[in-house]
């Protein structure tokens, strides 16, 4: 039997050039990056990696990139979602040619389908695809996969875990309830990050952060402090990884704040398929600038020049400040103020 | 300059073949079938078509078609929304070329945006569309689009108008307050038939009514009525057809009790490419039977053969009632009972 | 047979003394102002009426001095909503002994109840009122009512109507469908009047407005030409009336707005039970100023002395400019600027 | 200085006699009964004590009550919220006078007021209460509070906590980061027991738990092991307090079904004072049987004589076939079946 998945799979961003096409060298190096910083696996195709806004072909590009790269080193959990059922079997065939270790697919979008229908979907995919199968529930974006839908699907062996972000922990509690006992082999993944170590504490078996993605060493470090028993030690990490979360999260809209803290750490990823308008162009330079400071904290970027503020809790000042602050560091820097 | 989008725009469905694809000849049978009973326009690839469960190639095709059979009897407002801007733009292009007179294009869906974001992707589609563009708002599955934003996007000619899918009847009133007094141009349409005569009597133009691909003589009874000030008239059908209306759309996740009642007048649309759980299927079967009786006292089609119980509002009830009443007729038809 | 409860009432608004006690004089007068002014009827311990800051004793009063002043010129609805059944329905004597038409009671509050307990505890009431009972729908604040626990509670002769404030047109056809067949006599009454022309089109009898606390002349216009016919003109004026609308119920937590702008009418209302905190007392001074504009528009009250600046629709910078446009004016009087 | 808010607080149901009143002697039984299991403090007038259905009068009782029969075995936080900030100050004052350690002020509800609104609510009494004063946010019932409502509050040396029962693990990480560093004696209590052990691992205090007035032995358990590290022990313990808790919150409104577990225990609690319907109160029978297993698993009451079916996750079955074993057994008995 395949090994269980576990660990801290990474949602990766997806690097573009200037005319906005797969910025291939700069992916495999990022990938490259990531393994060397200890996530336990690869997630390509996920929400953070904006699988949307790609075409049928870039989706498997992405994959099949990802799994020649990791070359075996971690695995791959791809994500399989297309236009409809058959399409969706066609791309878990092809990322099971890839090598993938499994693939996550996402309850069905755009409509808001009721339980039954979700169980149907999955049932079907369930019954064809080739690689094992990941239930992805984000029921902010997605139709909701709920207890009773989990515990159905969980028949199916060929379904290895779920991918929750719902962040709900006590939903935690009642999936593993509800399936553990069953299916002991079955993975239990949150998506969720700010929520990371309670949820490790009532049993998952891992996480796929995006959040991982950006600072690897510290969703590792808590991961391990967390599994060895080091409570206190990952709570303090966990409650300074959520102003950082939350930065990335609420500054922007998804996931353009994680693109704009990838770059500090020195990748170049390129303009988002999702056009920005010029006042969200300006701001993000004032993200980036509020994002280096927290980052520096944790060590794992310098500081911005002018030095970092005391932060205040409200971003929005917090921006308006730490911009200031450059700008009057220039102008000192020129004799000027 | 081109002629204002008005009337009952039909958001089509697909029909499909026993192997899951499109259905050519009974689409165009069916698209003769609309423009014969009134229907004042098409709309391909709208959420009632299940665009999103379409490859890319099928959604060409299916407007491809579309413009051919309508021939210029009635103008086709095409669904042209794909994976991100560059295509979406790339498909106004080709829609464009096949004679289509606009595209309807959703706000972006799955990422929840912010109205800053809607605005810069519309913007950026207005300046490289070479297609009027028609804004698609439908809050229930996709980013809203909200009064400033609209306000910001009428600016940009190309945007001829708006489908508003809300049901929200001071919406509308607010939208037309706030676009018509600089855009007398601007189309306002409404993609809530349960609100129709309340719409157009606010100021709407008209409609992409779901409804109207089932019974087009009613839609376009109802909205010529309104709009030659029978209101009374209007509103006695208009409470009728919520009826028609709601079991169509709680009956079963959307669009899927549409594709049920379709059937009934006569047309061939095969299984939908979302799964039916055995539960319902069965289910389905008892939904037509009701579906029939409803659409029977509007006279388009007959009654089923057991005759129709008396309706008591509430579905559940009525759909075991009149199935059993079928059992009950067969078994009286064959001596036994 | 009492007779059906039709026309615009008014969900009076209660005028506070300098102690933060009702001003019983300046209640009285605006009483007598409102029914000059050709209101239908008064809603005391409406939601505008902020009953839930009112004592027991309160309420009472302020249905007392309401059923008074109004000597029978107008009916008056009174809320009865009280803790619970027992002293709900203690209420209900008490106001039939004071001589109210009818009572509303809003449907459960604060914990969520299932249409099954929304149903058990109308029917309580139902079966000891000895006064009519007008059902009060308002999903934003209260338990809803649904169709089904309409149409349930319909079938006592002791509810004679509802009042809807979900401001759905749709969901208002529906009401009626279900119970006017059976009910004739049934009262529906609209609590929003951002909608106010289209739920009479669609067979609505009359409102409850809190606007007809603040303009009572143009609710009773647009009353009047509707049910008579002169549908164009009304919606004209309806367009109007949602940007007077929208300003008081969105600048300010509800019902602060209102009260902000009947004092612009010449009445002295107090301070709230609900505290401001210092930067809403600021903004409630601009805020009076864009009312008194849209407000004299309607040729309802004076422009301010510095003459009124064209409205962009945006309310914050609306308000910006036209403080500054006083300041300006008073700066200008005095010779500077 | 006062000791810090810790532990589990019981916020206690409220026993009524035949005629619907307050039973005062069980309700001190009931006191009595909880202190020697181990609760660490009493809640009286809380949501589980449905505050809202009692009078002012008989909300001072039930403090009053409380604050006698404990009599400093246990502290009690006392529910204040009365109809306005007067009249909350008063009740602030007269539950200072019984003895109560501090009160707990439910966020405005039934409008929805802004975090502006909110803040100059609390900030009111925080200037005029003489009991120390917790904060409750309860989203799903109340107004929300959120993180930088709670920063300013807390430079309130008078408001000394807050209850939150939003079951977001996450905002508990954020409250104590935004307000720990400067107030370590600020005291944060989860008033949701499904997520105890998470909320206790991220640092909260402790929690306000209407389950502690269940199975107080319980709570106290858990709390203790996860307090003392032992935390796989706790987590084992919390996942089947889950199931306990969700059968009573979901089977009927809240908190129905706490007061038909309650019974289980030993007491007469009565009829609640939200009616119920004649399908309400058949439910709740089958719901008690099902109950009674549950609890008997945790060797708190004796299971039901025809003994304990095994529990299939699905309650509508689960009570079902529970009360049919009964109805056998019961035939069984009688040499029936």
């Amino acid at each position: 039997m395949s090994q269980k998945l576990q660990g801290v799979f990474t949602p990766n961003l997806v690097p573009l050039d200037a005319r906005g096409n797969i910025n291939e060298d700069e992916y495999r190096r990022y990938i490259d990056w990531l393994i060397e910083r200890g996530v336990h696996g690869l997630y390509p195709n996920g929400s953070t990696g904006e699988f949307t806004r790609f075409t049928v072909e870039e989706r498997r590009r992405i994959v099949k990139i990802a799994c020649e790269q990791c070359d075996g080193r971690v695995p791959v959990l791809a994500g399989a979602a297309e236009a409809n059922v058959k399409e969706t079997i066609a791309a878990c065939e092809i990322y099971h040619g890839y090598g993938a270790r499994a693939v996550a697919i996402v309850s069905p979008y755009y409509y808001k389908l009721s339980p039954e229908s979700v169980y149907a979907y999955f049932r079907e995919i369930a019954r064809h695809s080739p690689i094992d199968v990941t239930l992805y529930n984000i029921p902010m974006f997605a139709s909701p996969i709920d207890i009773p839908t989990i515990r159905r699907l969980a028949e199916f062996e060929r379904i290895v875990g779920i991918k929750d972000s719902s962040g709900d922990v006590t939903f935690m509690c009642r999936m593993i309830s509800a399936v553990r006992p069953n299916r002991p082999d079955f993975s239990f993944l949150t998506g969720w990050e700010a929520a990371m170590v309670p949820m490790l504490v009532v049993g998952a078996d891992g996480g796929t952060h995006a959040t991982s993605g950006i600072v690897p060493e510290l969703t590792r470090r808590i991961f391990e402090l967390t599994t060895s028993g080091a409570i206190d030690e990952a709570v303090a990490l966990q409650l300074r990884l959520i102003e950082l979360f939350d930065v990335m999260l609420t500054s922007a809209d998804f996931p353009e704040g994680f693109r704009a803290a990838v770059e500090l750490r020195g990748f170049d990823f390129g303009r988002s398929r999702q056009p920005l308008s010029d006042a969200q162009s300006v701001d993000r330079l004032a993200l980036q600038r509020v994002l280096q400071c927290i980052m520096a904290d944790f060590g794992v970027v310098d500081a911005p020049e002018e030095g970092c503020l005391p932060r205040s809790g409200n971003l929005e000042r917090d921006k308006v400040l730490q911009v200031t602050e450059a700008v009057m560091a220039r102008l000192r820097e020129r004799g000027v103020g």
